[in-house]
C-alpha cells in the first residue's frame, strides 16, 4: 500500500518523458530507390544472382536478429510512399500519386497525347488544412511527439513543395530535422562539393544543414549517420523514447561513387557506374551497422525497434543504369515507376526485441501505409487523425510470422505519367493484389493482366485470358476500392471524360 | 521523514528533465548589427533624437518589466561577439578577432600596406579539438544540455567556417537548429525570393531550413519567430527547461524593407533606405513581442528569463547607410567595427522574473563574455570547460541594479583590418575601460586616446595629453591582460616583428 502510494505520487509528478520510459524507441531506416535485389541478403526463400553483386552484411545481421518480410510493398515512386508512411493513407486516397516537384504548383507529370492534366495533389502532404494541391493529414511524428516521443528526421523528406508547410519536417511534428526539405534527391553526395552548396551553382537539391562537412571527404550517407546519432543523444540521455526517421538519400541518382567501398566492385568486374551504385548500397548498409552498434554501445538495443524499408523499386531505366533496361531487379520484372514487382516490392526487415523472433521470415504481404498504425501500436499511443487510415497494423505478423490473410486486397494507383515513354508497367496503371493473384489495369486501353505471384515471381505468364472470372472479380474489387476512396482517373483528351474504372471496361 | 523518503525515491527515479523543472527557461534574443540608438527605448538616462526615429514598443515593454543596462558591451564585429557568448572568453584570448568567412581557411581581413597577415582563428570556434584555425572550447548550450536543458538555436549562427564542426549549431550542443550555419547574413529577407535559395543563384548566404515559407510573403524575421515558437513546443509541453538562442538576422545588410512596417517610416519622411532599416528594426521588435505573448499565453512567463542583446554597434558606413558617415548611432561616435562607443555599446535588457525589479536600470558596465557564466548561474549548473572563462556573472547586478565595480577592466582587441580604409576607431585597435576611463590604442602609430566616458559619452574630448599617468597606468593594465591572454599583435611588414604592446610605446 505504501509502495503504491509512492508510485502514485511519482506517477503524478512525472513528465511525459518519464511515463513513457517503457515504450520502445522506433527507428525507421528508409532507403531511397533501393530495389528488392540490391542486397546480399536474399529477401525471399532463396538467393538470386544479383544477391552476389551486393555486399550488405548489416542487413544480413539485422535479418538474423529480426524478421524479414519477403513480400513488403511500397508505391512505384517516392513521394506517394513517403506520404503513405506519414499518414497511413493509400495513395489512391491521398492523391499524392506522383513525386512532388520542389517548386510549388508544378506538376511533375509528363505531358501526354491521350490524357490531359490530372488534378492530383501536386504540392504533396500538408499537416495544416487549406493548402491548395495538398492532402491534409495528421502526421505520424506529430502523434508520437504528442505522446511523449522525441522525434527526429534525418535525410530526405520530400513530402511537399517549397512554400507549403509540407516542405519542412518541423511541421510534421519532428523535434529535430537534419537535411530534410522539399527536394527528392541530393545535388551531390560529396562533401568536397558541399553536397551542392556551391555559390551560384546550387540547385534546389543542394542538401541543407551539413556545413561542417563541407569541403571534407565525408560522403553524404556518413554525414547523415553521424547527425542521426548526434540527434538522439538527448533522448537517450534523458531516457525519453525516441522516433528516428533516418531517410537516406542513397541510392537515388546521381550515382556517385562512395569511395570507401568502390574498389570491391571494380575488382569484381562491374562497370564504373554499376560499381558506384553498389558502393552507394554498401555505404547505406554501413550506416545501418553504425546505428546498430550505437544502440548496443548505449545498451538500448533491447528497447529499440528497427524497421528497414525502401520507398520504391530499384531504378531500371538504362541509361542511366547500365545493362539491358529493366533487368536490374531480376528476377523481379521492371523497376522504379512500374506496377510490376520490380517497381513496388521492397527489402523490409523488422527487429522488435522481445517480439520478433531472430532469423524469421514473414511471407504475408504488407504495404507502406501499414507502417503508420503499426508504429503507433508499438508505441502504445491512443490517437485521433483527421484522415481515415487505410493501413493495417502488422504487429500480429511480428508476433507470429506465420500469420496469414489471403483475403486482404492491396491497391496501387498511378493515374500519372512518370516518364515520357511508357515502360513495362509504367504510367497510367492501377493494380490490385489479393492472395496469390495480382491484376494490373492499363488505363490507356483497358487491358488487364493477371499473374499468380506466388507461382510466377517474374510475372512472365499473363493468366488473364484463362481466368476471366478472376479478372472480373478483381476488377470489381479494385473499382470498389477506388470509388470508395474517390480515386482519380486521368481525363481523356478526346472526350474530356475520365478514363473508365477497371469494371467499366471489358 | 516519510515525505523525505518519497522525495528521495522520486528524485532517484526522475530523469534530468524533471529534476530541472524548477530551473528557469532562458531566452537570449540576439539582434545582428543593431545599434544602441536603434530603438524608441532610451538606453541611458535620457532620450536622444534617434530614439524618435524608431518604434520598438516591445523593447519598451520588456524594459518596463525588467532591467535595462545602459553600458552593455560587445565586440566591434559579429563573430568575436558570438564566440565570446558561446565560450565566455574574451576575444583577445579566443583569437576569433574578426568575422569569419563562411569559406574555410579564408581570412576576412583586408590586405594592408603596413601590416602583414595575422594568424588569427580564421575558422572560428570549434567544439572539438584539433581543427586548424579554430579556438577549441566547451560551448554554453552543450553545458546546458548536459544539465537537462532543451537547447534551441534559431537564426544566425556564424561561429565557424564551412567544413569545420563550428559551422553547425548541432555541434555546439543545440538540440534543435533552424536556419543557423556558417554565413553571417541572409542572402535575402524575402520569402518571395526563397531567402536566396533560387537554383543557380543561391550564394553561401542563402538561408537554410525555411522551405515552407518559400514563395510566400513571409519576411525572414517572422519565419524565424514562428520556427522558434514551434521549436520550444516540446520542452514547454514536457515541462523541461529550455534555452532558446533566437539570433535574428535583422538588422544586418541587405537592408530590405519589412513591408509590414515600412509605411510608418516613409510617412515620417525618412529616405527609402533608412525607412527600410527602421522597418527591419520594428520587425525584430514585433518578434520580441510575439515571444513575450507566447510565454504569457503558455503561462511560463514567470519561469522564463529574457535577455535582449545586439552583437555589435549599428552600421555607420555611408553608403550603404545614408546621412553623414558615422552619425547613425549619435550621440555615440562611429559604429560597427569601431572601438568608439558606437561600435561596441549595445542595447541590453534582462527580465528575470522574481529577480530583476520591473523598470530598473543598471549602470554598471558588462560585456558579452559575461553572458556565459551568468546564464549558467541562472540555470544552476555546475560545469567544467576546456577553456578559461574570462566573463563574470552579473547575477549580482540583476539582484541589485546599484551593484558597482569601477575597478574591473574591460578589454577589446582588434588586431585586424575590417574595411579597406581606416575609419574612426576602425582597424588595428586595442581598448581598455576601467571605471569612467577608456583608452584606445592605435597599433599603427602607437597613439593613445583617453576619454572620460561618464562625462563625455560622445568621446569628443581626448584627455590623454592632460592625463599621462592615467594613460600609462591603463597602457600597463591593458598590456598585462593581452600578454596573459597571449593576444596577437599584427606583424609589421617592414620589420617582420609584431606591433608593440601599448606599454612598449610612448
Amino acid at each position: 500500500m505504501k509502495l503504491s502510494f509512492i508510485g502514485l505520487i511519482a506517477g503524478l509528478l512525472l513528465p511525459v518523458t518519464m511515463q513513457a520510459q517503457q515504450r520502445p524507441n522506433v527507428i525507421v531506416f528508409l532507403v531511397d530507390d533501393m530495389g528488392w535485389m540490391d542486397t546480399s541478403l536474399p529477401m525471399g526463400d532463396s538467393a538470386y544472382p544479383l544477391n552476389k553483386r551486393y555486399y550488405t552484411p548489416n542487413m544480413e545481421r539485422l535479418a538474423a536478429e529480426g524478421m524479414k518480410f519477403s513480400q513488403a510493398y511500397a508505391t512505384p515512386v517516392c513521394t506517394p510512399t513517403r506520404v503513405s508512411l506519414m499518414t497511413g493513407m493509400n495513395a489512391a486516397r491521398h492523391r499524392v500519386t506522383n513525386w512532388t516537384s520542389p517548386v510549388r504548383d508544378r506538376s511533375s507529370d509528363n505531358p501526354d497525347d491521350q490524357f490531359g492534366p490530372l488534378d492530383w495533389n501536386i504540392n504533396g502532404c500538408s499537416p495544416v488544412p487549406g493548402v491548395p494541391g495538398t492532402v491534409y493529414a495528421t502526421p505520424l511524428p506529430q502523434l508520437l511527439r504528442d505522446a511523449g516521443y522525441f522525434t527526429v528526421h534525418v535525410g530526405k523528406a520530400h513530402w511537399g513543395a517549397q512554400g507549403t508547410p509540407g516542405a519542412n519536417p518541423y511541421n510534421f511534428g519532428f523535434t529535430v530535422n537534419v537535411a530534410g526539405h522539399a527536394a527528392g534527391h541530393p545535388q551531390s553526395y560529396l562533401g568536397t562539393e558541399n553536397y551542392g552548396n556551391i555559390p551560384g551553382k546550387a540547385s534546389v537539391q543542394a542538401v541543407p544543414d551539413l556545413q561542417q562537412y563541407h569541403g571534407t571527404d565525408t560522403f553524404l550517407t556518413e554525414a547523415l549517420t553521424l547527425e542521426a546519432l548526434k540527434s538522439i543523444e538527448t533522448p537517450v540521455k534523458n531516457k525519453q523514447p525516441f522516433f528516428l526517421h533516418l531517410a537516406h538519400y542513397t541510392v537515388h541518382v546521381p550515382i556517385q561513387g562512395d569511395k570507401r567501398f568502390l574498389q570491391r566492385y571494380l575488382d569484381a568486374g562491374l562497370d564504373t557506374l554499376e560499381a558506384k551504385y553498389a558502393s552507394l548500397v554498401e555505404g547505406m548498409d554501413k550506416s545501418l551497422g553504425d546505428i546498430m552498434d550505437y544502440l548496443k554501445k548505449k545498451n538500448i538495443d533491447r528497447q529499440t525497434v528497427i524497421i528497414f524499408m525502401s520507398d520504391n523499386g530499384g531504378l531500371s531505366l538504362a541509361p542511366p543504369r547500365t545493362g539491358a533496361p529493366h533487368t536490374q531487379n531480376a528476377p523481379l520484372k521492371a523497376g522504379k515507376g512500374s506496377m510490376y514487382e520490380g517497381g513496388i516490392r521492397e527489402p523490409m526487415i523488422v527487429k522488435w526485441p522481445g517480439v520478433t523472433k531472430a532469423g524469421t521470415m514473414a511471407k504475408q504481404y504488407v504495404m507502406i501505409e501499414d507502417f503508420f498504425p503499426t508504429i503507433l501500436a508499438m508505441a502504445g499511443v491512443r490517437y485521433k487523425t483527421v484522415q481515415q487510415v487505410d493501413g493495417r497494423s502488422f504487429v500480429n505478423i511480428l508476433q507470429n510470422p506465420r500469420s496469414a490473410d489471403s483475403t486482404r486486397p492491396l491497391v496501387w494507383h498511378y493515374p500519372n505519367k512518370w516518364v515520357p515513354r511508357d515502360g513495362p508497367g509504367i504510367n497510367y496503371k492501377s493494380t490490385i493484389r489479393q492472395g496469390r493473384w495480382k491484376m494490373i489495369y492499363n488505363m490507356r486501353d483497358g487491358k488487364k493482366e493477371l499473374y499468380d505471384i506466388e507461382a510466377d515471381l517474374r510475372e512472365s505468364n499473363d493468366l488473364s485470358a484463362a481466368n476471366p472470372a478472376k479478372v472480373k472479380a478483381l476488377s470489381a474489387l479494385l473499382s470498389d476500392r477506388l470509388r470508395e476512396w474517390n480515386a482519380q482517373m486521368p481525363p481523356l483528351k478526346n472526350t474530356g471524360k475520365a478514363a473508365p474504372f477497371p469494371d467499366e471496361t471489358e
